[in-house]
């Protein structure tokens, strides 16, 4: 049995559609998980991320969980589900990325990295085998590799060095990794069987039922799935190696990491061209953080099927809009009396309802309402431009529904706005 | 035709419990109104207000949206519901007390006051006929009068000179309303027939025929209502008088203005118990600004029946709730691994689905949702402690109501929570 199962439905050029079922909820892809650093989306509740924009899996930082709450009382509480009472799924990254983008001092040995925190500065170490503890303590349905990311124009040397070490780091995951399963494993079952009575495990029950349609669950392992990461920066030979190596490993899962770190956009695309199509076909193809609505397009187009950002709520935070027609921001004075939606072609619950000059009147008046509202709809424009995705690469027509969503893009911009 | 109607509908000693009929909607009082200072209630959305809370009330501040938005924008799209799509009930404050707390430079004479913004410091002026033409634009369904509110702990001399001229703006702001309702109840009239087109008003219209039972609402004229307000600070001669000139003048509903500004808690509870019983039977009484879960039962208790105050949202921002055994601290370290809600005895969608441990996280990681979710849950006890106290009037319970109520309230200082 295996701890999740991936399908692929329909394909169009290299752009796959298919079905990931997870033990707690079934994914279709290409799919954008929303963001959920330290437990939470970041202004925007639970409740509308299942009732309205119904995103089926989030993210969760390995790196902030560690160090806030950290991981004895999310353990008390039985798991980050649990915790935050979010019962899809869930993929948590290593802490890798962030340990370092975050932090400033560390020392990095063959054992692991050893960190300040940047809360309290208190010293830290983290590693292959203390990021899968946290990881497995946390209950994640997909768990990442513990990697090096070197910066996006890191030389050939410096990148084959790091390259090496994620390498190494990769199988000491896997092996610390299945180690921790059978426990975790077991946690799990109990957890689904009931072997607990409280309300929250009852719908997180039901929810599984409902979502994976009852006895199918059944044929998973109950486990948590292990992804390993493609590093090489922008050197496509160490691309391909870092890949070849990762597969020799063997995960459940593949992913696309150290993209979208300082390089030039079009070395990004020139990586994903050359890298995304040749990732095992029967697997989950995962490209980290990225990106914006045109990166997960063309990304898509090379054969990319997930994907993760913090754009849609950061940019919500600064009054920045994504858009059919193209980024807005909310505080340009043209907007104080246009009575028109965020985006006229969006169906969420913020643009039924309010004005482009109500959602500026409460982002100049400083009410976080603004906030949480402008990146609840970049999520519903994020989740809904993936549906789109979907069902173009389903219908056969992904081609044309690139290049008509790639052109309005554009109008925004050419507007002036 | 009457612009509002108010009917009592049960008493217990001097508490009432009544229907209160607006253009808009259909209120039970006594009745707490959540504040949307600037056209929203910080941090909770529309639709938890309407479909959770069901709050049919809300308060907003005319010194707020004169200066931002500003009353043009306001006026462009239509009045303060459709710039905020808030379509239940508005009760607009004249601006006065905001004029006098949060404005340093002034210049006060009989005409009226002129301020400097405390936005961007332009000079700006607000007079009684100002007051009600920016409330008129607003369209809310209840209108304050301009009054100056003084502080409370003002010497007998200073309060005497302040009511008589807070009686004589009163005079004034009648006459202005007056002149200025024809012309408004024509634009509300138009507004609720259909003159215009887009959805907003057509969801507006069936929203106004569901809370006033359709034909109902013909028996109101469609106009704003004016509330007197009574001042006096603590000096209970003053306030009859003043009480007494505001009556002789006549409004629609009398309020309770300049308590909580500064006096000691016996002192307001002493007016309260003095002023309210005598205040006219026949109309809605409120109190201004004010205040804790009892100060609300005591002032019941009084006959008053109208309340608002920002403290639920405020101290949700805090992360301070209220609960049924009375305040806790969410910053509290007893509470990083606590499972249970906020408060066990809330039906709230917070309190029903999120632990104490979670809500604290999300608290000391600086997550916007606890301050939405704790301010979320703050107005949940707050509408549904009145819920109770008018559950318990019609049943003729109130006076135990009150003492299990302020009971309980005591039960987390004990704790040392």
């Amino acid at each position: 049995m295996k701890p999740i199962d991936w399908k692929v439905t329909a394909t169009d050029g290299e752009a796959r559609a298919g079905i990931l079922k997870t033990r707690r909820s079934i994914i279709e892809t290409p799919v954008f998980m929303p963001v959920g650093t330290q437990g939470a989306v970041k202004g925007v509740r639970f409740e509308w991320l299942e009732d309205e924009l119904d995103a089926r899996i989030i993210l969760g930082n390995t790196y902030h969980l560690f160090l806030r709450p950290g991981t004895d009382i999310i353990r008390k509480f039985g798991g980050l589900h649990k915790f935050t009472s979010w019962n899809r799924s869930i993929l948590t990254d290593s802490g890798g990325f962030q340990v370092f983008s975050l932090t400033d001092l560390r020392k990095l040995t063959e054992d692991g990295v050893e960190f300040r925190s940047h809360i309290d500065g208190s010293s830290r170490f983290l590693s292959p085998e203390v990021s899968m503890e946290i990881q497995a303590a946390l209950g994640s349905e997909i768990v990442m590799v513990f990697d090096e990311c070197p910066p996006g124009k890191a030389s050939i040397e410096v990148t084959k060095k790091s390259l090496d070490l994620t390498v190494r780091w990769a199988a000491r995951s896997k092996a610390r990794f299945t180690e921790l399963q059978d426990s975790e494993a077991a946690r799990f079952r109990a957890l689904v069987a009931g072997a607990e009575r409280d309300k929250s495990r009852e719908e997180l029950r039901d929810e599984s039922r409902t979502l994976t349609g009852g006895d199918e669950s059944r044929t998973l392992s109950g486990k948590q799935a292990l992804f390993g990461i493609v590093q090489g920066a922008s050197h496509l030979d160490l691309r391909k190696e870092s890949l070849d190596r990762t597969v020799e490993i063997g995960f459940d899962g593949y992913a696309i990491g150290g993209l979208s770190v300082g390089e030039e956009k079009p070395v990004m695309y020139g990586v994903l061209e050359y890298l995304a199509p040749q990732m095992p076909a029967d697997a989950p193809r995962y490209l980290m953080g990225v990106g914006t609505p045109e990166d997960l397009i063309v990304a898509v187009a090379r054969g990319v099927d997930m994907f993760d950002c913090v754009i849609p709520t950061r940019n919500g935070r600064t009054g920045s809009a994504f858009t059919s027609r193209g980024k807005l921001n909310i505080r340009n004075a043209r907007f104080a009396d246009d009575p028109n939606p965020l985006d006229p072609d969006c169906g969420c619950s913020v643009c039924r309802r309010y004005s482009l000059g109500y959602l500026r009147h409460l982002y100049q008046a400083g009410e976080m309402s603004a906030a949480t509202m402008i990146s609840h709809h970049n999520l519903a424009f994020f989740l809904d431009t993936m549906r789109g995705v979907r069902q173009s690469i389903t219908s056969g027509t992904f081609s044309r529904f690139r290049r008509e969503f790639l052109n309005k893009l554009q109008e925004n911009q050419e507007a002036g706005v």
